[in-house]
């Protein structure tokens, strides 16, 4: 298989990207091939063993900046990394794309570059989330592709989640949460009063609302929402769970005794740490652009980014825009037929 | 003063509610009108030592329970306790009215009994939310009083929250934020772009867009959104506090060494513990009607509702009403009397 690497995204490019572009080859047995600026590549390259690895260079000469404005950048920046990127994945050289550049760069460069999968209206980024349930994550799009949506999109979004989920991540039958103010179905925006009935009318295993509180309550495998909510609320968990982790280092600062007690609770913190690290997973899928693109958080190191790569890797084994494709194309009101009804 | 509560209001009603009562009325010096079934909060009083404290009893036969639609059970149950509790406070027997019931009920009994306040297009449910900030909180508005919005009512949601933040929380020009996907002003839905324009012409202290994460951090006093991403934000907190504590206790509890660290770090858990805690609170006012509600959580226990009778002291002393209704009178574009400009 072979992985196509944005060397130049993210807060810690190119350093974090081409580290993890030789712990993925290596540990994964697969060809990175690394877009970017040669000289720059290059440089960390050489910081590495890289005896016996296939790790290719693809010259991209631009970079696509954080703070620019993605769909202008992507139009003039011809030669950007994550452009120049998303063309090798349209031609055939390469079965997935990885970049932790600017996320709406990389939609915007994945949209122009690779179109969508025919029928879907809108793609829609997802990420894994951590939560109570047995897996211990969740599924949950759009965490920020479209900030405004109609309920065929979240319909949508719903099925595509359901294929992710079931062939990706291994959950049967996953149960289809839509995020919502309250359980009951009378309960929530206009939007999901509209949604609301297109997912019942499916064969999703579609559980009807969620709360906030129900998603790390582990409730649903898929929760569904729009771009803006769902990006809200991401940022608003990863906040809230930093502010905790902070104000709890400060009250055991604060007490000899507890500091004492501190070190002997370390391994527990440390676990509950990689239970919540985004760096776990790595990335999410942008899923229903025509190819496998994998967005990493924008502060990846080089341990979130290999595992980026691994997801790319299992999304392009399992080949997810196939996948979609053909549950696109199922008879009308029957679109999952993995499902027998429940 | 003469506080009214909803003696029938919450999970653990009429116990918590009553408990709470003698309380406040014991330690604010305050009249708490009880008002629901008389048999049931007699049972309660019988419970405690309500020697010199005045805490008269005002019946209301019915009861809207927490599954109820909230608009029907309210124009259906005309001596429901909220209902009435609302009468008093519109017909002058009393300053202030706290529930724990369904809050929609409240809301609708609310809006139904007592009114908007004049220019005041929709009211909005706020909450404080614990933050990274000195005063270790924000104000969070709405989050549930309206799932559908135009760009005017949260203008106004600004200006509410303004006035109560810098009257009733103390906080001097409170930074207004509006919650979105990204700080860029070119971030977020369509809603968050037309009302951008509106809080910058305004003279409130308006600081732009601010993400989930900055919620938390404390980066504005005042964070204002639609009652629908507002809701799903704090009870989306609300979860993942909760799982980072089962998790964390998990993990120690799997640990022996790691389980008697855990008792000399308990004193800073519990610290930890008080400064999330919603109880320290008690409720959040609903906004823009015409008088002063305070609505609780709905599993409130004694001391949740007791802090909440003294917020709800709080927003009568200062005559919150009032201010909001002379801040909507404020010659066009200079709302804010108090703010100098920034």
């Amino acid at each position: 298989m072979k992985i196509i690497l944005d060397a130049m995204g993210g807060d810690h490019a190119p350093a974090a990207a081409i580290h993890a572009a030789v712990w993925a080859a290596r540990d994964f047995k697969l060809t990175v091939q690394l877009v970017g600026q040669p000289e720059a590549i290059k440089a960390e390259l050489a910081k590495h063993d890289t005896t016996g690895l296939d790790l290719p260079l693809v010259p991209a000469s631009e970079v696509i900046e954080m703070h620019e404005h993605p769909a202008t950048a992507v139009k003039n920046k011809k030669d950007a990394s994550m452009v120049v990127a998303m063309n090798l994945l349209k031609t055939g050289q390469g079965d997935a794309v990885i970049s932790a550049g600017n996320s709406g760069g990389v939609l915007a460069a994945a949209l122009f570059g690779l179109g969508r999968i025919k029928g879907i209206k809108r793609p829609a980024l997802s990420v894994i989330f951590p939560n109570d349930s047995a897996q211990g994550y969740c599924l949950l799009l759009d965490v920020g592709a479209n900030t405004d949506v109609r309920p065929e999109y979240l319909l949508q979004f719903a099925l595509m989640g359901h294929h992710y989920a079931s062939q990706v991540l291994n959950i049967p039958n996953p149960r289809i949460g839509l995020l919502s103010t309250g359980e009951e179905e009378d309960k929530g925006s206009m939007l999901v009063q509209e949604v609301t009935p297109l997912l019942k009318a499916s064969q999703l295993n579609f559980i009807g609302n969620v709360e906030g509180k129900d998603v790390p309550a582990g409730l649903a495998d898929v929760v569904v929402t729009d771009g803006f909510t769902g990006n809200i609320f991401i940022k608003g968990a990863e906040g809230v769970a930093s502010m905790i982790v902070k104000a709890l280092e400060r009250e055991i600062r604060a007490r000899p005794l507890a500091m004492a007690g501190a070190l002997l609770v370390r391994p527990a913190f440390r676990a509950l740490k990689a239970k919540l690290d985004y760096r776990e997973y790595g990335g999410g899928p942008l899923l229903g652009v025509n190819g496998v693109v994998i967005i990493a958080h924008g502060r990846s190191d080089a341990y979130a980014i290999r595992n980026a790569i691994r997801v790319a890797q299992q999304a392009a084994e399992k080949n997810i825009v196939g996948v979609i494709e053909r549950g696109l194309s199922e008879p009308a009101g029957q679109p999952i037929h993995e499902v027998v009804g429940h």
